[in-house]
C-alpha cells in the first residue's frame, strides 16, 4: 500500500510549520506501506490542486493531510470537513476569501474517511496526548481536508483519506503567554507513525473481509 | 565544581513524577562539574532532612530541587519561596498541614540563589519554553525550596540553590482536558542541563571576578 | 413575529442549566416580536420531539436552542450541526448513544438558518465577549441544534433557526481550577436579546426585499 | 470604623481598569464601616506616596487595594507581597524598573494582613469565583501591596491591609483569545463588598477578644 502525507508551509509570518517539520521526520516505510511525503503550500484551492497532482501521481491507498492547530495541545484527528471558507487571516497568496464555500456542488460536510478513533486510541498507547477534533476551523486546513474528501466521494471512491491538526513546535511558543501548549517534532512525527499504523491495520482488516485490493 | 540536583517521588496518586524522571536522564558530567541525582521523598520536613543529608556528604557548590508543576507550558524557574505551608492534598506519609510557618525563625520569604534571567535565556535560546515563576505553590515544593534557602542563609553560606518546576510529562496528560500542556522528559532533561550550564558560567564569572574557591 | 426559545434543563450532575436560567430572565416581548420560553430535557431525540410540539403550537418565525458550553468565555453562536452522535457521559435517561448520525436520511450537516455574525457583532457591540463557534460538539446541543435545522429544511423552510452555546455560571465554577471563565446569568440573558435582536432585524430586512410574510 | 479602598488607573494602553470601575460602584458604608474610595496612579513609588497620603488623611483601620490580573477568573486575595520590582512593561509615567528592590530595608517579603482564607470563603458563599493568590506579580501591584505592609510593619502597625486582584471586564475580552475569562464590573463590586465584610467581621471578633479598640 502506498500513503500520500502532506503538511503545509509557514504561513500567517511563522518561519516554520510543524506540519511539514514532523512529516519530513517520518520513514520512508511504515509496516508495509511505502510514505510518500509532500509540502503544500498555504493558498486556498492552489492547495487542492497539488494535493491532487500527487493522488494522480501516486496512487495512494491513504492520503493524511497534516497542518498546525496552533494553542492544541495534542495531535487532534479531525473528523468532519465543511463547505465554508472564513479567512482569519490572508493566505499565503495575499488572498482572505470570507463566508464562501469550498465546492458549489459539495456536501454542507465531509467525514474523514479514516478510522480516528483507532488512530486516537494508537497514539495515546505509546503515551503521547490524542484526540479526536471536531472542528477543522474554516481556514485552509479545513479547506484542504474538504477538497480531498470530496475528490474521495467524486472521482476517488476507495481512497481513504482525512486531517490531523498538530500542536506547535516549543520553539514556537518560547515567546507566548505562560500556558500555550506545544509538542517536540520528533514526538509529533512519532504520532503521525501510530496514527499510519492505525489506518493501514484498519484498511487490511477491511480487505481481508471484503477481498477487495486496489 | 559538584552540582546535586534533586527530583521528586510520585506523589498524589501518580504513577511517576516528571521531574525524576528528567533528573535520571541528566548526565554525570554538565561541562567541567560533577553531577550528582537524588530521588527525595514528597514529604514536608523530611525532604528537608534528606536533602540535608546529601549536601553534607557531597558538598556541592550548586543545588537544584525539581518538581512537577502540573498545568505549566514552560520549564519554570522559581524565584522565591515563602514561609507558608499551605497542603492541598496530603503528602506521601498523609499529613496535610495548614497555615503554618516551614520555619518559625525564618525569613517571611527567601530569594532564589541562581542566576534566573540567565537560566530562562540558555533553556530559551535552545528553543524550549522557559519563564521565571514567583510563586512555588505552598506545597513540598515551596517547603523544600524554602528549606533550602533557609540552610544556605543559616549554615552554608557560600552554597548556591534554587528550585525548578517542570510541566507534566504527556502521558501523564493523555485522559486530561484539551489544552493541558506537557513536555517529554528528554526536554525536560535538556532544560535542566542548559540551567546549570547557565548557573555554572555565572559561578565561574563571580569566582573569576572575587577570586573566591571553595 | 414570533420567537421560540428553548434552554436545556441541568445534566451532569449538575443542579442548574445556565442555558435555562438566562432564558428565564428574557423579557416576553424583544421589538415587536413575541418571545415563547421553553425548558427541554437533556435527553437524546425526545428534545426534538418536545421541540416539534413546541413549534405546532406556536408557529415561530425564528427558533433559537440555548445550551451550556463549560468551559467557553464566550456567548457562542453556532455555524453547524453533524449528523453524528458521541455522548461522552449518558444523557438524563441514561443513554449513551455513540458514533450514530442523528438521521439516517440527513445531510452530513446543516448550517445555521440565523444572521451569526450579525449576532456576534450586535452582542459584541455591547460590551459582552460572543463568537462564532464551528462545532456544537457531538451531544444534544449538537443533536437538538441538527434535529431543529432537519425540521426547517424538510418541513419548514420558512421559519427560522439555531442553536447559542452559553459559558458556565459564575456559581458553578467556585470550586473550579483556576481559569475556568464563567458568565453571570444577567449577562447571558442580555446576550440572548440582543442576538434576539440581530436576528429580528435581518429578518425584517429580508421581509422588506422579498415581500415575504408568514 | 473606616475602610480605604483604592484602585488603579488604566494601564498599558487600555481606556478602563476594572479595579476602580468596581471600587466605584461600592456603598459609602459597609457593615458599620465607613468606606472611602480612592484611584491611585499606576506609578512605581507615586502610588504608595499618594496611598500614605490617603491614610494620613482618614486613619483608616483597614486598608485594601485593588488591581487587575487579565486571565484571572476569579477575584483572588493576594497572600504575599514580595520585595522585588520587574516591570514587564513601563508604568504611566515611561519607567520601567527591572530587578530592584521595592525597600532597600524592607523584608524580603511581607504576608497580607488580612483574613484572606475568611474573605475567599465569604466571597464564594455568594456564588463568585474567589481563590487566595500567592503571587501578586512584579509590577505596581505587588509594589503598591509590599509598600502598604512595610508601612504597617514600620509605622501603623494597629492597622490592617492587603491586597486584590480582579478580572478582566467583559468589554475588554471581546476581541481577545476565546478563553479569556471575564467578570461584570458589579459582580467584582460585590465580591469587594464581600470581601470587606469577612475583614470587618474579623476585625471586630477580634477587637472583642483583645478589648483593642482604635
Amino acid at each position: 500500500m502506498k500513503v500520500l502525507i502532506t503538511g503545509f508551509d509557514p504561513f500567517g509570518g511563522a518561519d516554520i510549520n510543524p506540519a511539514y517539520e514532523a512529516v519530513k521526520l517520518l520513514p520512508d516505510q511504515i509496516k508495509d506501506a511505502e510514505i510518500i511525503k509532500m509540502e503544500i503550500p498555504t493558498v486556498f484551492e492552489k492547495e487542492g490542486e497539488i494535493l491532487e497532482k500527487g493522488i494522480l501521481e501516486n496512487k495512494p491507498d491513504i492520503v493524511i493531510c497534516v497542518g498546525q492547530a496552533g494553542g492544541r495541545s495534542a495531535v487532534t484527528i479531525e473528523k468532519v470537513a465543511i463547505n465554508l471558507i472564513e479567512a482569519r487571516i490572508p493566505d499565503n497568496e495575499g488572498r482572505q476569501p470570507l463566508d464562501c464555500p469550498v465546492h458549489d456542488d459539495g456536501e454542507n460536510a465531509y467525514f474523514a474517511k479514516l478510522p480516528v478513533k483507532a488512530m486516537v486510541h494508537e497514539i495515546k498507547s505509546h503515551g503521547i496526548p490524542a484526540k479526536i477534533s471536531y472542528t477543522a476551523g474554516t481556514f485552509v486546513c479545513n479547506d484542504v481536508m474538504y477538497r480531498l474528501l470530496y475528490m474521495i466521494d467524486k472521482k476517488y471512491p476507495s481512497m481513504r483519506g482525512g486531517f490531523i491538526h498538530v500542536p506547535y513546535l516549543p520553539e514556537q511558543v518560547t515567546d507566548l503567554p505562560d500556558g500555550t501548549p506545544s509538542m517536540s517534532a520528533q514526538m509529533i512525527a512519532d504520532a503521525l507513525r501510530y496514527a499510519v499504523e492505525a489506518a493501514l491495520e484498519y484498511e487490511e482488516d477491511i480487505q481481508a473481509v471484503t477481498g477487495e485490493t486496489h
